[in-house]
């Protein structure tokens, strides 16, 4: 059997890092993988146990100062980042000039465009770099840009809410059906880990239980992964975000009116047809629907969907797990891509 | 002071009857509700503080079962039915021919299209009767039909996500301001008790929680309701109801494409005005939110809303308690209103 | 009718002190109560409805900055201090020095004996002053010191977990029935609101939601209260608190051995005859139990039993609404006591 | 490699048969189980993906009807029983008769002493048999009976509630340091998924969301389990158990006196020893405890403990997710031994 890969990960003691660690450590083609901290992380906490009690008991989970050369010397190959924006637009451009290839599950490289990205406002040291960078960066969605995952040395994992929106919304514009003119709109809902592990009032359970709250309307980061993966206007697609009482899960409930009357099964015959072959992406058949419970601790994108009378009203149901298809899982995936191994070694 | 008013209620045991019960028995114009039982209802319980012991403590709330003429007896003016459809269907002509003013919680009479009504299956014994009854049946939804409901003999109760949403869009398709032809979309969500108290594998807590499901697209009884009251065509509106993992509440998302491009202050105009001197209306001035905490426990409705920089996508979110302002409180609003006292009366 | 009392508030902004306000705001024998707020609050929030969006919509709640001539000014008689323990420390003092009756709902008056205040670490800047006030303020458990309640000038609110523990023990102990030699132990469980408003790392959703931790084992600052109140020593009683994945509510499991076999109509009678006439404790009859959802949003402390067979074993389970019996309900009803009015005014 | 054992499982449609089924299809020494159903199952349904849409997309489970000779044809050795007690007293018999081994996860077959299955009430056909079986039965308790399970016809999968108090309590009293007459104390708390599938009033997300409640007090089931494996009289152990609004896991808090004062140091080596190479059995070092949050998704049971400064009280805290170590989990736990396979195989 072939060596097995190093890797390492940088960001294990957030939601995202912790779910992608634990699919790591059981990864056949990949030795134990080095996880690094910065200073900032958790007052210095020197085993990743001590953050989440969970993992106890199985020898522990060192988290190592990061060090360039320290990776060089250990022959890490590649460098998940689990990290706030900011880091990860500063800490790519060292990363990719020490030889290492990445998958930044943040959103710092994600955008094409400058209107999208201005959402961010990056501060970058070396513009010109950044720019390269930008060029060079693959958006990490396997089911649209298998190909050119496989190849790339930077891989910008998609935004969870983006995820949900965008599978679900991919076949039907692709094939050309969709009445752009009379808008599309994603009413979508996630559970609270989205919001990440910083305490604040928001995040307090007296805050989020027993409740349902939208927020940034007509002003999420996501939106611009949306518009340019989907090949949208920002005008044509309407996108609400809410906060759910439960720890993870999304489910989008996104609304298409048809350029022309279909049948259910015209409908079903098309998702079907996208995602041929697809390992990650199941399809509910009329009239059953995913819900949120279904598609927890997998790395499934389930989608449903439902059509009115007229054949033109079009309802579609999409639902995954934030940390999984919707971050560390969807990260895994693309590694197994950019390795040239089973889409779904290590995620079953 | 006048003399109290003597009111019964059917249904007690119910989620809505309870709340019910409890509205009235701290209303100041009213002698102690009079609580009937069917002989179904958990088995012949008689007492309600053994339904629900958060009742017990203060001296019983013996449950008798239903007589006609101990009614007459007794004096009872009003009944109020927070019973299933079809009871309510059979129990109001009876009621009626008693003498009796009624407030129905359930769905029997609030449709007056036959179109509409079909979904319910209503299989009446007196169809003369039924077709007279439906014609004199007030909708009771206070803020738009006051002056009908203080002279009505039957009040219909509004469902609950109908009165989420009917409040939302009135305003504004009133002021003729939305561009029916794209389409109006309501993405609502509700709390389990707003499925009633029957056990079944999809209330079991283990379903409920950590989740969230969509259910009865295109085909949801309340948008009957929705349609005849807001002079709507069927196909105009587009209805999604969602299963919250949480005891109560709604929140409806709801989209509508404006005719012509207004500025937030014109919209939130446009809700003051209609709601001018409206008591259980809070609007909620941008870029304030409602959130389903916020109404909880109380008979508001809270609106608000985010107007696209294009001027012409408007999101409104309506917020209410379901049990509140969607039945036991709007059914007290409306006894209010037939009685000529403060339409807050019982309800602060 | 008499003139309206005139209090005010320092601290509306937390969890108590809100409730607190809401039942002040609706209290028959009260001016609409003064809200003051320490500049470390919520920013400077200078409205209770911008912090508590629930409040919107009835005209404002106006936050003052804390001044004793403003306060002596208007008229006020009574203070309620939702504060932190520290706070109240130095507030006090002052308070009553400019002639307020002060109602303190943190622990920083609590507690009588130097070994149980120890826990706190206070830094009384006058020592003596503190000294004088810790033996004139009054434990205010209404069920048990109504009297002396009555005359206090301060009265020193009870904690949330000793008001379930105390009120369940205190008709046996007095009884002598009970076997301290054989240890008392209460397994004890509230909601998140019990921990304040502050966000961490502890109160995050995704930390709190389906999950159960027990905390403060032998080291919860409540045991002191226990155990002074209720005349014990200090390893008497075992007192394990734990975190509920709900809001709010407590619900305490208490373990005691009797003196001698009982009967359970023995032990119902020793809780009903102790409570006899005591408006806000409500004794369950075997088989019946308390439940945390039953005493919500009520003022009840909820108590009911299990013997065992062989009638020494004795469970004691009581229930309280950690907000309202545990805090502010109290406060109110110990107001009630200290103006001679009927215990549940404004409570109901 | 040897060829793969052939197994079969009953009551896959349940909760616990769920779980066990998913770790079954992984299991690497295993070939895919061969699903049964009884006729009573969920109105027939033919394949589990069915049941739970979680399953969909992987080909189909297809549920069979049971038939003996089928079963011999197949190959099929082992059965698995995931039914209720009453079934799967009646159904081990016949299984026996068939030459296979069972593991039953119901209370059936747990219990050796005839005054403790008395709260069964069986009903025995062939009381000959039962006796012959309740003798040869093996409590499937790997960590205290791991010889005699590798060798059993019949394993009887310990009751969650058991697993959690026994696991604690073991080292303690082996090690002959409790005082068994000052009583053993267990307040359990488990999550809703405990009580099985069943709709009713008691599981409706409203009436356990928002709630806490204690049940079947000094008459729970699983108290015999207890005291038998403890070698305890049933007046020594006292058992509360309660209900947790969350889906899954049980948080057991355990107080014992010890006979003579130790140290936190004396405790953990007790508990440590006992464990010493069991895989399952987490032991967390003072100050830190078990959550219920760290033992889901996992097999583990997770032990912790705090001693008053008296050395002599002791407080345990066991953690388990009851789905798993509490059924299927050690089932699959059960399995392993019998067939000499590492304890965690499939379970990792």
């Amino acid at each position: 059997m072939a060596a097995k890969l190093k890797t390492a990960v940088l960001g294990a003691t957030g939601y995202s890092g912790l779910e992608l660690t634990r699919i790591l450590l059981r990864h056949p083609r990949l030795e134990k993988p080095v996880l690094l901290r910065r200073t900032t992380d958790n007052g210095g906490a020197s085993d990743l146990a001590d953050v989440f009690p969970a993992l106890s008991g199985n020898g522990g989970y060192p988290l190592r100062p990061l060090s360039w050369t320290a990776l060089q010397q250990q022959g890490i190959q590649l460098l998940f980042l689990a990290t706030p924006h900011e880091a990860s637009r500063s800490l790519v451009p060292e990363a990719m000039a020490h030889g290492l290839r990445v998958i930044d599950l943040s959103g710092a490289w994600r955008l094409k465009q400058e209107c999208h990205r201005a959402i961010y406002g990056f501060q970058d040291s070396d513009a010109l770099t950044a720019a390269q960078l930008t060029e060079k960066a693959v958006y990490g969605l396997p089911e649209l840009n298998a190909a050119r995952i496989a190849d790339a040395a930077l891989v910008a994992n998609p935004g969870c809410y983006a995820t949900s929106v965008i599978l679900a919304l991919a076949p039907l514009l692709r094939a050309g059906v969709v009445d752009r003119g009379r808008g599309i709109i994603s009413d979508s809902k996630s559970g609270a880990s989205g919001g990440g592990k910083e305490p604040s009032a928001k995040t307090h359970f007296v805050s989020v239980a027993d409740n349902l709250s939208a927020y940034s309307l007509f002003n999420h980061r996501h939106v611009g992964e949306m518009v340019e993966q989907l090949g949208l206007n920002t005008q044509d697609l309407t996108f609400t975000p809410h906060l759910l009482p439960i720890p993870r899960g999304i489910l989008s409930t996104i609304y298409v009116h048809l350029d022309r009357p279909m049948t259910p099964p015209e409908v079903e015959s098309c998702l079907r047809t996208f995602y041929s072959g697809k390992r990650w992406v199941r399809i509910f058949a009329t009239p059953k629907l995913p819900q949120v419970q279904f598609s927890l601790n997998t790395n499934y994108c389930d989608l449903g969907f439902c059509l009115a009378e007229d054949g033109r009203r079009l309802v579609l149901i999409s639902c995954i797990d934030n940390l999984l298809k919707g971050a560390a899982g969807q990260a895994v995936q693309n590694l197994n891509l950019m390795y040239g191994w089973a889409e779904d070694e290590g995620l079953q």
